[in-house]
């Protein structure tokens, strides 16, 4: 069993510039996080972009739902700002069906030192490998369906539409 | 949905102690753990013992053994040291039929910063969400089954026995 | 002999709003500082202000040096942002001459774990007790006259003028 | 201006082996700190032993009291355990006259995350730039007089003797 790992950027990778003050993106930390982790599954870690899912345009998430079709593995965990990871959520659940897809972020970058991002990449990981086929967002512990999610943007939390 | 956390202990809750230099058990990190990751999930946590695994006696192996038997929550996490996990999954695994139960821990304590212990949690939350009825080990961002697990002592990752 | 500490914000103490996104100043993290060194000096800190630097005002600097001027402390610690640390030193250099005053900072909050703000803080707090009644910046382990220094822009490093 | 560095081990430089549960020495972490501290003075770093303070022997200590006198810097800090810290001091206070020679240590290994480490390397850098010549020890931000100095097995800390 191989793990599909696709990067696209989200608060998860954010650093801090020291010489502007001001966050941005270098290189991924999911290497560096599945080695902490003691990772002993065979994955493929792929970037396919480094952006704040507010700026991601519909351009950005043809390409992510053209990679998780055309890709061989069954499953796939895909890094993604919170903001807007229930639209791609969205994209990808009307578009792929023989797949398990698991969406996980972070609401503060892991270079920060009390991220969310290790548990949420453990609980990602995990769902990939048990659930059936579909689209789903791993955050805060839990696992939604992708039809029936959305961020709160008052606690940061996920939660069911109903 | 309710899940119990039952503590044991093991390197997961380690703590340094500055004045002898040695490590000792204080008080369980796991609250601060379930904060950290966003926990958004009805647990709830109970410490049974705080021991290394090396020093785990039959009793407390039948103490938890009676407090899976007797607990009302069908999903059950248990922290444990690795070094006898697999002792204790056996144990379970023969007594405990009905319930979802995932012993997992860590290499690196917790407050030593560069742990695995979060990363498992995450996994292990997930792991006892989806799986059937039946004893588990979270370890390495896989999951084993009770009666086919071990410990490999020279590389510390946990592995099938055939 | 005592020490007081005046904090007037800096990245030194901006910590990241998961909400937004954004950072912002909540409280000092100077006690927490002082605990994690071990410190066993008598201080008294005060925060006068939590601002980043370049938002700092004429009012502002006025404020700093009536309080150094006013303090009954010989030996006084300023917390400062980078970006115009320079210019804060030369208003108290100029104002203040019977005290012994070390403004110190951080390139990356405290609360961001890769900081060098407890680095920086330690040697404050030494180069405050041992150097004659003068106004000094504390930065990269040196030690810098209030009239010869500045902040280079492009190294993020503190250099004298000539 | 050029400060010698001299590492002989102690809490600083301690890791966890997470094959055993124990302690013990790799390589130092005094680079890694110093490019933390964002250091920017000239350092030679040298590493003489890797001991725990308590194992330190008679010779150990010739050793370091022959580097420190033969070595054309005239500031020197040493890095070294607290358990046996005072002893060295003593042993370099009466046989090093024209050196400012600091010896510091750590409370918890560096690598531990909660660590003084990087808070007295950086008040002992300081004071070995700004005291006249003499052996010290720098701890919990304070500097002591080779002759005047024990630690308090009790506290943990560092006090004068009289």
């Amino acid at each position: 069993m191989s793990i599909r790992i696709l990067i696209t950027g989200g608060t998860f990778d954010k650093e801090y510039n020291e010489l502007d003050g001001k966050l941005y993106f270098k290189d991924t930390h999911l290497p560096e996080m599945l080695a902490l982790g003691r990772y002993d599954v065979d994955v493929s870690v792929r970037t396919l972009m480094m952006v704040d899912s507010l700026d991601m345009t519909d351009d950005d998430r043809n390409l992510i739902v053209a990679q998780c079709a055309r890709t061989k593995e069954e499953q796939i965990v895909i890094t993604h700002g919170t903001d807007t990871m229930e639209v791609t959520a969205r994209a990808l659940g009307a578009a792929v069906k023989n797949k398990t897809i698991v969406l996980t972020g972070a609401m503060v970058p892991y270079k920060f030192g009390s991220s969310d991002g290790l548990f949420n990449l453990g609980s990602a990981l995990a769902f990939v490998q048990t659930l059936p086929h579909g689209v789903y967002i791993a955050m805060n512990g839990r696992c939604f369906a992708w039809n029936n999610v959305r961020k709160n943007r008052k606690t940061g939390k996920f939660e069911e539409l109903r």
